[in-house]
């Protein structure tokens, strides 16, 4: 870690129209003078837990080793729901205990560490009931930040809620290949289409099927078809897009996330 | 102070389309390279200065002391109005003369110091008439985090203009209690309703109405009523607010700022 | 430069809804710890050159000497389209060969120094065909900030796309004087239209028409006029600008980017 502290990133649901990250972040001043942080979003939907499961995955392994990413997308805040310190991959997370840090993680055994947050000597006090991101979150990656241990924060655990990022399947096909179904879990600014399905290999995939919409193979670029044409494509994080080039899919689609896709793969090569 | 400068922070209505914002930054940066800037919030309804006041009021006392904070909703800019450098409450502001900074402060007697910014010496020249926060906000705050006395930007006077925040007015009732009526002045990411009602005596409060629905008391948390459900709560910053749990108390009640809220309070237990 | 390394700048067309440019500023991170990047806007409309070529035509000078401004609106992501690192102005840029950097230089001619970016010991790899900003722009900025000369990162070129910003057109009238027809490239969140002409001389300026209005002559302030009342001035980047005092003129005209503007010009008083 380098002497001014590890670089700290915040994923938020708190809109353009408000100042609690920028609280978050004098809070975190207060603590841990000269503190880097890095805003990743604060544009998610509100609550939209899934949406920020898929931006934190896709994002968290692009920073300086060490990182802790605070993410607070917290429909539970006030109720029971715990808030975890997990240390994973060579990063941190601060995360509320509601399955957002899946797929980041696929289950607990892929931690080194995870620790319920109950140590309030590192909250900020009295804690509010409706705004633990100024309360706990930030406080507590300021401290991260300046070198207290996770596990001072609070009592190991040993498993996390696993909430409802959804899972992809997989279906063997009499004929010989496989079905995937999956579904969209985010449209960017551009209007491409993400989804929850990940690890394709690139020569198998015949097909993919959205909306009544049926695009043959995957391709490399946008290049490779004509304006106006939809085209599938692994993204920048590994995750299956689909794509419309010079607009956006999702207009021309008209779906968003919850939509489901098809992926179909023919035989394995290396099966033959 | 720390070696590094004092941390600055902004506030304006600039909204996400331009760089006016980060122009202000690279002004401050090149009079106090290194200097430590964070955004409070850029999305001001636009020239909307009653909410501007409430965002100030709510954000600026959790930053490491000597924080000065920059706010930029300014409908009078490239009029005669003033703009003003004020120390209050261990933090410095500097803000356009048109009530911005109440109820920040509820009165220049809450005020150490008021200066009238005019020395030109702290200005980027030519000022222009449309952009100050350009030409005189960013260097002047850039200066002072420096370490320029405030004394020095320009002449002491000992008022400010109050403005249009709304103030909440409080009745006495014959038949024992009192009434409060406010309004929303504000209405976040998640559709919760803050209102301009503070410093309320939690169990004193009987009802809150808003919109034509009556809510019964105040809770601590949305986990207190069921979902779908409104509710009334003292907001992370002091401020009455209603919500509903699980969605959009603005879209519900079809409502936002400049709504009256009424709140009924019973005897004062105290008094009894 | 300073010790810390030059200032970066990030203009994109990414939007609020993704984590692409925190994840540049992951990776500027991990390359260069400490390094300070400032937000010019990522609001630019998706693919949105033009309104991209006026933003940093009115922000780049704002800067500390050296700024490295990466500006990321490229819709040839993919195809063949080159990556310039460009010196000129006392400044450093890295934008994609589509015009971007027009008019903030107006052709080669304007620039110290060239080079086609294509050195990939300084590139992220591997290098993902759909999101360059991370792969390429962001890592080659890092280490130019922290002081890798510009020529290291690819051949010298002598020319660069001059794409789509749209030139104004000055025509000489025969009873004396000349009009200037130019167009709006850009509304502001308050409703003002910046126009691509440039280089006014009050003093000469008869009326300014758009969208069916006239407006007579120039005014330095807003104040100049009525609430409600139509104006032109020369905003506070040099650009021609129509607004409406206390609305939005955009809202009012019914207008936007590609409106035509006409500029009436008197007699040049010098040649009397």
């Amino acid at each position: 870690m380098p002497e001014r502290g590890a670089t700290v990133t915040l994923l938020t649901d708190f809109g353009p129209k408000d100042c609690f990250a920028g609280v978050m972040k004098g809070v975190m001043a207060s603590i841990a003078p000269g503190i880097a942080v890095i805003d990743l979003c604060h544009g998610v939907s509100p609550q939209g837990v899934v949406e920020a499961c898929f931006l934190l995955a896709s994002s968290y392994a692009y920073f300086p080793p060490g990182t802790i990413h605070v993410a607070v997308v917290d429909p539970g805040v006030g109720t029971g729901r715990a808030i975890l310190g997990i240390e994973a991959k060579g990063f941190r997370f601060i995360v509320p205990d509601n399955g957002l840090i899946v797929p980041t993680l696929a289950g607990p055994e892929e931690a080194e560490t995870i620790v319920r947050i109950e140590n309030d000597a590192y909250f900020r006090t009295p804690v509010s009931r409706t705004f633990h991101g100024r309360d706990i979150f930030a406080p507590v990656a300021a401290h991260l930040a300046r070198g207290v241990p996770l596990a001072t924060l609070g009592p190991v655990v040993h498993d996390f809620e696993r909430g409802s990022f959804p899972t992809a399947t997989r279906t063997a096909l009499p004929e010989g290949g496989a079905r995937i179904t999956g579904e969209v879990i985010h449209a960017d600014n551009f209007g491409n289409l993400v989804t929850n399905v990940r690890g394709l290999e690139r020569a198998r995939v015949v097909s993919v099927e959205c909306a009544g919409r049926r695009i043959a193979g995957l391709q490399d670029t946008f290049a490779a078809v004509r304006e106006g044409e939809l085209l599938a494509f692994i993204g920048s994080s590994g995750f299956l897009e689909l794509g419309l080039r010079g607009r956006s899919a999702a207009a021309a689609l008209g779906v968003g996330p919850g939509e489901k896709v098809h992926v179909r793969l023919g035989n394995d090569p290396k099966q033959q």
